[in-house]
């Protein structure tokens, strides 16, 4: 059976790299209904855009459109330029890119933000903004840290009532180039599923976080495990997971993002969100999982409502 | 013309992953004769050690080897197994493993040394040990810190007349999988020759060395500088390069390895070791570079001599 979807008010969209999500939501900002495909900006040439994104809410009545993530980069439909840190939920709505396709449906793309340091050679982000925003939209007064791990992992920090400054690891990718291109690929298994309950995940999270090891190192152990020691290669896939979480949260300690006592709200998919509950458990800090779909909505509502696409909330 | 070959005594060889060199030598080490090869045992299928070998050395006087490197490997011809750390000059020489080949040739192969650690899961080296052997053959009293960039660079610390502990850096190949199996691959140029030259390389060894930034972090500044402020893809490749040495500076001084004052002894071919001077000069220290060659050479003679297989040095 169908949805009703008379109530419907705005299409928002989560249009990354790799993959398009786009949710039907009421005046309330409450889902009437959910359209996805693998049909990341990776995957359009130039001017498909439209077609791609018209296909894929065809049923849906015609209204306007928000969207985050990569559709906004200059490889995306349009470029909306970065915003500078400190970045307010006021400040991205202001920024947003508004423009009408030629078949006439109104879209607004949320900008991305950057970061500029004389220490080093700035951040960008394009996407995890949107979700930092929900968890203000939800939370306005929240301070503290937000971790949004993935492909290119985000470290952000949140404090009045802003996005106040975020710092990127490559750590999935890192894990990917380590487990499948690099010569511990042959000391490795070729995939696994939960391999944070993996007592050697464990393990290789104490060795960057309590003592120590330098990552460029550290890695080459993998390797020697099963060298000297006949480690299994499944053993050995949840080492090098925990070396390459380990030494993100290793590195974050190190320059001040995590200080004792924090409890870093982490926003992603369930397995890996419980990879980095498990490793920041070793490293002694509780967390915080928020879920990464609801958090994406939360932040395109609350920049739907400050841009007047939704009624501003009762 | 070809040499006089009459005086040869020992044939030396360096036989690694991605190449084979042979040496053959007078019975006082001088080297009359050169042959190398792209046979690394990578490209021999088990049981065609032999046969490669002697196609090599055809024309040579039919003469005992000494053999360093991957050969002795488990994947080598024969496996000599590692001798722990510290290691003497004595003991490696002590534990050669020797056999004599169908065809009758005598071969000596030098082992690999491996450490055991309770706070890291140990190390392995293969081949270099006998570098560092060939260093302290000619300087007996050297104590200090040798270098041996690579795909898997190598810390030696040595001390006491022995190879006394030693750490690998996944550098050489770090680079490799970031200029070319990542989405970096997009932001810098596809090769370049002495890098180190141009002002992005000294900019990124001090980003790491002296700003301490975290490698998982740093390293995706490298598309953000390409993204906001235009930098070329010859300077991003520089600017990567200089990450990853400047890594590896960075984190064997976070771990002890370099003491304020001391001069790391670097061997290894030219165009790299310029490449780690010039990272040492932005990270304060002054640098000894030894040609890899002559150090192999000293160090197979070395060994040569402690094994009887050429006379003891008058």
């Amino acid at each position: 059976m169908a949805n009703d979807l008379s109530g419907a008010a705005l299409i928002a969209v989560d249009w990354g790299t790799s993959r398009l999500r786009a949710f039907l939501l009421d005046r309330e900002g409450r889902e009437l209904a959910e359209a996805d495909s693998d049909a990341g900006i990776a995957r359009i040439t130039a001017g498909g855009h439209e077609d791609v994104f018209e296909r894929l809410v065809a049923g849906w009545p015609k209204l306007p459109a928000i969207m985050a993530g990569m559709i906004g980069s200059r490889q995306g439909w349009r470029e909306a330029a970065y915003l500078p840190c400190p970045a307010s939920p006021a400040g991205l709505a202001e920024r947003t890119l508004r423009f009408t396709t030629t078949g006439g449906r109104a879209v607004t793309i949320v900008p991305g933000v950057m970061l500029r340091s004389p220490i080093r050679d700035g951040d960008v982000i394009r996407g995890e903004e949107t979700q930092v925003i929900g968890l203000l939209g939800r939370d306005p007064r929240f301070e503290g840290v937000v971790i949004l791990p993935g492909t290119h992992s985000k470290w952000a920090t949140v404090g009045g009532g802003a996005l106040a400054d975020f710092q990127t690891f490559l750590t999935g990718e890192m894990f990917e180039l380590l487990s499948k291109h690099s010569f511990l690929r042959h000391s490795v298994a070729e995939g696994g599923a939960e391999l944070s309950t993996l007592p050697d995940f464990g393990l290789a999270v104490k060795r960057m976080v309590v003592e120590g090891l330098p990552f460029l190192a550290a890695i080459f152990s993998v390797r020697v495990r099963q060298l000297l020691d006949n480690v299994t290669r499944e053993d050995n896939l949840a080492y090098l997971s925990g070396l390459v979480i380990g030494g993100e949260i290793a590195a974050a300690k190190a320059t001040g993002r995590l200080m004792p006592g924090a409890v870093p709200r982490i926003i992603g998919n369930r397995s890996l969100a419980r990879a980095y509950h498990r490793a920041f458990e070793v490293a002694g800090h509780a967390t915080e999982t928020l879920d990464g779909k609801e958090m994406v909505l939360a932040g395109l509502t609350h920049l739907a409502r400050a841009t007047g696409l939704l009624p501003a909330q009762g």
